[in-house]
C-alpha cells in the first residue's frame, strides 16, 4: 500500500457514503448556497458565545452526515476531528454528546485533509467499518483567536482572507457496507490514496498573507504526490487546494509550472469558490478549516457522486501559527495534506 | 482486528525499537533521573523564549530516538506528534527540520497515547515500515498558556499538578525490520492493542483539579478496554495512567472498584512517578503531555524491554480545556487513550 516515498495507495479504497455541511449567513449568500445542507441565519446559532456556536456547527454537520446516510450513531466507530481554536475546544465540546471515540487533530486549515486521510486509512486497514471525518471554523471565533476584537473594526489588507463560518462532516465506510445497509446513495466517491503533508517554512512572516505562507506547502505535497504516484496534473479533473486565495493560487501555479507541472485550468481553490469574491468583500478569498470542509460537502462530493467530476486531488492547506509564535517573531510555516477522491 | 465495540487488537503488532527522552532540571532531580536520556540544566535550552525551548525538547527527543535506534531520518515515514500549546506551535517548529510528513494531534495531556496509537495503527496496517510518535510539554509555556504569568507567583492549590518540562519520542516499526537493519536492541516492546478515548464530561469546573476532571475519562477507557478485550486488571502487570495525580488516582481506583475491577496495587500514575512528590513541591503530581511521554521512555519501556514488566496498559489522560472555554464558564472534559504494551 506504500506508494513512493511518503504516500499510500488504496486499491479499492474506502468509500464516502454520506456527508453533511452547515454554514453561516455569509456563506449562505455565496455561490455554494444551493449545495450547503443547512444555512444558519444567526452566526451565534442562538448560543452564548462564538466558541459554543462553532461547537454547534460541528454537532449539526456530523448529525446531518449521519442522518443523510440513514445511519445509527453507534455505527460510527471513530471520529477524526479538529478546528482552529486553542486546545480544539470547538471539537471537544461539539462532539462530546455523540459518545464516539475521538482522535483530536490539529492541521490548521488543512484539518479536513488530515481527518479524511486518517479516517480513510483506518477504515481501509479494517480497524473500523465506518469512521467520520470533520472540521470547522467560525469567522468570529477565529478573529478573536488570531487577530483583533471584532468591535475594533480593523482594516484588513487585500492579501487577507475571510475565515469561513461552517463545518463539514464526511462518513467513510468499508466498500460494500452501504449496499446491504440500504444507505441512501448508489453512486458515491472513493478515497484512492493519500499524501500526508510536511511542515514547510519559507520564512513568510506576514500573518495577513497566509496564501503566500501556505502555497509552498501545497506545492511540496502536490509534487511529492505526482512523484509518488508517477503522474501529473493530467491525471486529475481538478486539483483542489483548501484556502490559498487569489495570491496563494498565483504562487502555487507559478511554482508548479516552473517544476514542469502546468496546472492552469486544472487548479481550483475552495477559498475562491465559497464566496463571490468581487461582491462579498472577502479580499483574497475564504479560509479556515470550514472552507475546505464545506466546499468538499457542498460542491466537490456532489459532483463526484454524480460523476460530473471523475477524479480530483483534494489538498486542504494550513498555516501553522499562533498569536504567541507570531508575536515572538516566528515565521508562518505551512502544511498541506492531499487526498485522491474518485467517482465510482 | 476490531475488538469489541471500539478497540483494535493487533496480533503480532508492531514493535517499539527505540525511544528518546529529554527533560528539564526539575525532572532531572526526580526519581526517574537515571532513565532520562538527556537532562537539560537550563529550562530555556538557550532559546529566546519558552515556546522555542519546548520545540527544542521535541527536536532533541526525536533525534535521540532516531540515533539510539541507529536509524536514518529518512527511514521514518510518518510523524504523529502534538503538544499543549495553542495551534501546536511546539510541534510545528520543533519537527520541521526533519522533513518527515506530520500528523498533528491534540489530545491535551493524553497526546502520547494518541500519537503512539496512530503510529502503531499505521505501521500495523502496512502503511509505513517505521513511524515516530512524540509529545512534549514545558512547565513555563503551559503556565503562560493556561494559568498565570510566572512572575506573578500565584499560590497553587494542593489539587494542582506541575506540568512536566520534557519530551518523549518512540519509534514504532514493523516486526522483524529491526533485525536485518541491525538496530540496537534484541528485546523490545510490542503494541498489542489500543482503545481510543471518548470525550467524558462530568461537569468538573475546577481547572486546578484536573485529576478529578480526567479520572472519569480514564475510567471510561479502561472499562471499555476490559469489556472489549474480555479481561480485567489481572491481565496486566500495571495499569498506567498519564497524570491523574494523587486525587485523580484515588477517584479512578474508587470508580474501578465500584465497577468490579479492583486495581489497587496494579495502578501506577506517571504523574506520581516523575517527581518526588513530598520533597519537590509539586502538590498533586506531575502533568502535561511530557509527563506520560518521559515516563514511557525513562521507566516503562526500559522495564518492558528488559522483561521486568511483561504487559501493561498505558493510558495517558488529558483535560480538554482552554483559557477561553474556562473563562466562558465551560466545564473541563477529559479524554484518555489506552495502548497495550507487552514485552516480547
Amino acid at each position: 500500500m506504500q506508494a513512493g516515498k511518503s504516500s499510500i495507495k488504496m486499491e479499492k479504497g474506502p468509500v464516502i457514503t454520506s456527508f453533511g455541511t452547515v454554514a453561516g449567513p455569509k456563506e449562505g449568500d455565496g455561490p455554494l448556497r444551493n449545495g450547503i445542507d443547512k444555512i444558519e441565519t444567526d452566526s451565534m446559532l442562538s448560543k452564548k458565545n462564538w466558541e459554543e456556536a462553532e461547537s454547534q456547527l460541528q454537532k449539526e454537520a456530523l448529525g446531518l452526515a449521519i442522518q443523510k446516510g440513514n445511519l445509527e450513531i453507534g455505527s460510527i466507530r471513530y471520529l477524526f476531528a479538529g478546528d482552529l481554536l486553542g486546545q480544539l475546544i470547538a471539537t471537544s465540546f461539539g462532539i462530546a454528546d455523540f459518545n464516539i471515540p475521538l482522535f483530536g487533530l490539529y492541521g490548521a486549515c488543512s484539518t479536513m485533509g488530515e481527518s479524511l486521510m486518517l479516517a480513510a486509512m483506518t477504515v481501509h486497514a479494517g480497524y473500523a467499518d465506518r469512521a467520520a471525518a470533520l472540521a470547522s471554523s467560525h469567522f468570529a471565533s477565529a478573529e478573536k483567536q488570531f487577530r483583533f476584537p471584532l468591535g475594533y473594526g480593523n482594516q484588513r489588507p487585500f492579501s487577507a482572507t475571510w475565515t469561513v463560518t461552517g463545518s463539514g462532516a464526511v462518513i467513510v465506510a468499508k466498500e460494500g457496507l452501504f449496499d446491504k445497509d440500504g444507505e441512501a446513495s448508489v453512486s458515491y466517491a472513493r478515497v484512492a490514496g493519500v499524501t500526508p503533508g510536511r511542515v514547510v517554512d519559507i520564512g513568510c512572516k506576514d500573518s495577513m498573507n497566509m496564501g503566500a505562507a501556505m502555497a509552498p506547502a501545497a506545492f511540496d505535497t502536490i509534487v511529492r504526490h505526482f512523484q509518488d504516484f508517477d503522474c501529473g496534473p493530467e491525471e486529475y479533473d481538478k486539483i483542489i487546494t483548501g484556502d490559498l486565495g487569489i495570491i496563494g493560487q498565483r504562487i502555487l501555479l507559478d511554482m508548479l509550472k516552473q517544476k514542469g507541472y502546468p496546472a492552469e485550468g486544472k487548479h481550483m481553490d475552495c477559498g475562491l469558490e465559497i464566496y463571490a469574491r468581487q461582491t462579498q468583500d472577502v479580499h483574497s478569498g475564504g479560509s479556515g478549516c470550514g472552507c475546505a470542509a464545506v466546499t468538499l460537502g457542498a460542491y466537490i462530493l456532489p459532483k463526484l457522486f454524480a460523476g460530473n467530476l471523475r477524479k480530483v486531488l483534494f489538498v486542504p492547506t494550513g498555516a501553522l501559527l499562533s498569536t504567541v509564535s507570531f508575536n515572538e517573531g516566528q515565521s508562518v510555516p505551512g502544511i498541506a495534506h492531499a487526498v485522491v477522491l474518485e467517482h465510482c
